[in-house]
């Protein structure tokens, strides 16, 4: 196969009520569509959710980080192209580029998943699932931007404690994905976006969440525009950890 | 123009994160799909948002009923049409259709529409817009539900309080239109959705609200599934009012 064959791309438009109060795509939609067109690129390769579904087993995003010199306006159109840099035994590493409505490459995103049986929990062994087919995508598109960190949260003050809701739960009954992308962002003040703008978003998935969990969140402020968020459920169990650094 | 030129249809699918935990696309992300299409149908003839900043004019939601029989599965597709069905001098009422992957009418909506001067906030009087041009779309296509009632909302006692947020907020500054309805099926338990579903929900909007205010909702159950809904802010005005029907 082609190099440029292995590149699923998909184009898009700025709604109006995808962009924030700048008029620029949020976030969490950007995080939206990448996942999308994670699930829509596997579909079309035979790896998708429906077909796992058949024998059992689903993928499960571990981490997701997004560097971005740009956002697409209100109305204009845009592009995300995605393919897998990396299979290994247990994961794989999918990447992003965002492209602007001139075609230009604004923005990446490096994503790592697992696949897991639906029943066991348990993560299913990559190379055993269509006879290890998965890697004649691999694919070496360039993404220069730095992997997932390691991050650690120190502070024990909560910065805000919410209740997941009807709309947090996705069909699986979990908190989905976007929602706690939504609500780290909520946690910073309107300046925090008109002065700038995030250039590099992060977050590890650690724990499931569910309906009627409280979900408290924890900041530890790094000092130039960096923050460090950790989300525990129920005052226990870490749900995720994130780190946001505004320009 | 033919009666059948002058309906707008737009397909969708029901991405992954649109669904809620029963697999079916959430209202608020019908409602946005349904303000959308209101956009693109406007817009493609020459009574947008676009074209009517440069007049320094814009459409503000006044109310909006949704009664559906059905909801999309996740991944599947659908289609929503949407026509003129009346202009009055200060009003529009436009109607919307939703379609299941079969082309079957499995909801419909009505909506009413105020244009005002973005800088006065006054109305704009709709026969003075292109010399009333805007009566050439009027369409007898059928919506049959019943058009948004009046609500009256008694209760005293809070059922909810959130203070607006970032992601709340849309490019106006105000707190968008679908985030409201969110809120409000955020009143309701997983129960409500597990065992039925929303037949009909209206919602009024009447002030505006902005970032950092404190949103309270008062319900009234009326039984037999039925609730009205208010969202007052900062201990004070009506921002909007809804009446949510389970089946």
């Amino acid at each position: 196969m082609k190099e440029n064959d292995k590149i699923g791309r998909y184009t898009f438009v700025a709604e109006p009520f995808h962009v924030d109060f700048t008029g620029r795509l949020t976030l969490g939609v950007l995080g939206n569509h990448l996942l999308n067109c994670a699930g829509f690129h596997a579909n079309e390769r035979g790896f998708g959710i429906s077909s796992l579904n058949e024998e059992n087993y689903t993928w499960v995003l571990s981490r997701l980080a997004i560097e971005l010199d740009d956002m697409p306006r209100q109305y204009e159109s845009f592009a995300v192209w995605t393919w897998v840099e990396n299979v290994y035994r247990l994961f794989t590493d999918r990447n992003f580029a965002l492209l602007d409505k001139e075609g230009r490459k604004i923005g990446y995103a490096r994503s790592v998943w697992a696949m897991i049986n639906i029943d066991t929990r348990r993560p299913v062994d990559l190379m055993t699932i269509h006879t290890g087919g998965i890697t004649d995508y691999i694919c070496d598109e360039p993404c220069p931007i730095e992997k997932p960190s390691r991050i650690k949260v120190t502070s024990t003050q909560p910065v805000a404690t919410l209740r997941a809701k009807y709309s947090d739960i996705d069909i699986n009954g979990h908190v989905n994905s976007v929602r706690y992308i939504e609500h780290i962002l909520d946690l910073f003040p309107l300046e925090s976006y008109r002065n700038g703008r995030i250039r590099r978003f992060e977050i590890a998935y650690i724990a499931e969440s569910y309906f009627g969990d409280e979900l408290t969140l924890y900041q530890d402020d790094l000092g130039g525009g960096a923050f460090d968020v950790e989300i525990r459920k129920n005052g226990g169990e870490v749900v995720c950890r994130s780190k946001v650094i505004f320009q």
